[in-house]
């Protein structure tokens, strides 16, 4: 297990470390990248080497975040909102077992690395980086507040989950402050859809299912409905939670087809139900309210899965 | 014109007033209600009468907000987030033209009360209601929390909008520390659709139509459409925004069909287009970014004459 550490003592490690290495998760979002940029921007100003990696391509949603980073061979390696060295994807194999410090606000964190600095009560890790930034003695100036703020407007869906706190919308205020943009910010990130990812929408909300009286709502997005939209990678984000979101939805549930056939589940769910608690029944894990897990099985076997497991978690939504 | 007043002053007049009926806009939404609200509760606290009114039935997610209030003979008239009395719907006949006082957020306030509280930077008026409840005195409770909460997050779209002020999100964090529910309300404001609401954007999202190159989309809800949804009154709001979701899209346009034919007509613009400056060219008004107008004419021609006043007003949009 990890050695729990401070953000001060994190600080501490940051400091004496040189030539990072900042590992974020496999299919990025938000607060991965928003976390892995600010602190890479933020040891850069201290003068160290610094890089952020990742597995996947990066959204180009994503691409007012990008800046340009040094090679360096990596004498430190720090993950970023990295729960389980399986998410790192393709870098498990070479990073996995050396990451020296992990910064993270998953209580399912499995604790892979040397040293964790962990608060779960944080919506995102970017809150984290950012007392982080502070510790390090960094100002954090208008680009790392954009990262910051992305991190954090992201992971908590524009401060309207249950994840939200009194201190993340203070330190929404502070960033804003620092010069994030968040208006353009939260347009990019929540509401422009293309028009193929709005006909995509449209074939997946046709053909949605419910199921337990209406408790639990199934849509499924397969590589028939991306091609016949003309739908592409960029176009998959925020799609999870459409069926929660639907009056009376206990658990809402996305399967999404990937390349090899199998399906990429997400599940969101409210007070009647723990999403983590469901999906680590098949594999999975993740939050309270929003977990995934992977069934590589055909759909309607998938979808049989599904119910049985969310009936078995959550007897009373059959009830 | 409006004699113009700070909180300070607002406070001390409301402090000498008996007998307050605050009155709140047409077709009602987040802010009008959740300041009304707040602000009788205050009133009430200090002994007052005083009791919200609304011309237009108050939609049923609104519940929650709803409290005991006396009956009685009104001495003081303030109406909240009303910019104009034509506002006032059917109340604009008994009380438009004794207002005593307005507290509002709206540029567009045309100053038809004896004396006004505005404060247009701010994103809600509800962030003026709270002010002027402390300047009164009272300690705001969990039930005036909640209404505040419910207007600042409703006029802010969750804190999205360009209207959101570093203010804004301090004051939606002292909210929540004083007890408003966020989660609960953001649900019952942004997130839940009840499935004949998914129906309704599904009809209206197939037919929704594209104009120069792209810039312009324009949704329309005809009454065939509600009907054939199954949809009621409570399954309409927020409908609005979804147009200028569309990427490129820079003037976002809802017509939606009233019971005697004619048209509501909701614009959303961003940095490219001014929606108020639109619909001041059609007998309409609002903000900046979000305005509205009534188009008594077959389809048609209401979408002939909406496309030839952009072109008008926003020159750019058809090169």
């Amino acid at each position: 297990m990890s050695e729990r550490i401070s953000v001060a003592q994190a600080a501490e490690v940051l400091r004496g470390a040189e030539d990072i290495l900042l590992l974020t998760h496999q299919y990025p979002d938000g607060d991965t990248l928003g976390s892995g940029y600010a602190l890479c921007r933020a040891l850069l100003a201290l003068g160290k080497r610094a890089r952020v990696i990742c597995a996947d391509p990066i959204p180009e949603k994503y691409d007012y975040l990008a800046l340009e980073m040094p090679d360096f061979e990596p004498r430190f390696i720090c993950a970023v909102d990295v729960a389980d060295p399986a998410l790192l994807g393709a870098l498990n194999e070479t990073y996995g077992s050396r990451v020296d410090l992990t910064v993270d606000h998953h209580p399912s964190n499995v604790g892979y690395a040397r040293q964790l600095l962990l608060k779960e009560e944080y919506g995102a890790t970017a809150m984290l980086v950012f007392e982080l930034i502070e510790a390090l003695g960094v100002a954090p100036d208008k680009a790392m507040a954009t990262a910051l703020y992305t991190g954090i407007a992201t992971d908590t869906g524009c401060f309207k989950y249950s994840n939200t706190t009194p201190l993340a919308h203070r330190m929404a205020a502070s960033l804003m402050e620092l010069g994030a943009p968040a208006e353009t910010i939260n347009r990019a990130m929540f509401d422009i859809k293309s028009r193929q990812r709005v006909e995509l929408e449209r074939l997946a909300l046709r053909d949605m299912t419910f199921h337990f009286g209406g408790r639990c709502a199934i849509m499924t997005v397969t590589n028939e409905m991306v091609k016949k939209s003309g739908a592409g990678e960029n176009d998959m984000e925020g799609l999870a939670p459409i069926p929660r979101q639907i009056e009376g939805v206990w658990v809402g549930i996305l399967l999404r087809q990937k390349a090899d056939g199998s399906f990429k589940v997400s599940l969101r769910t409210g007070n009647h139900a723990n999403a983590s608690d469901i999906c680590a029944r098949l594999g999975g894990g993740g939050h309270a309210c929003a977990a995934g897990c992977t069934l590589d099985k055909p759909l309607n076997e998938a979808v049989e899965l599904l119910l049985s497991t969310v009936a078995a978690a959550v007897p009373r939504i059959a009830l």
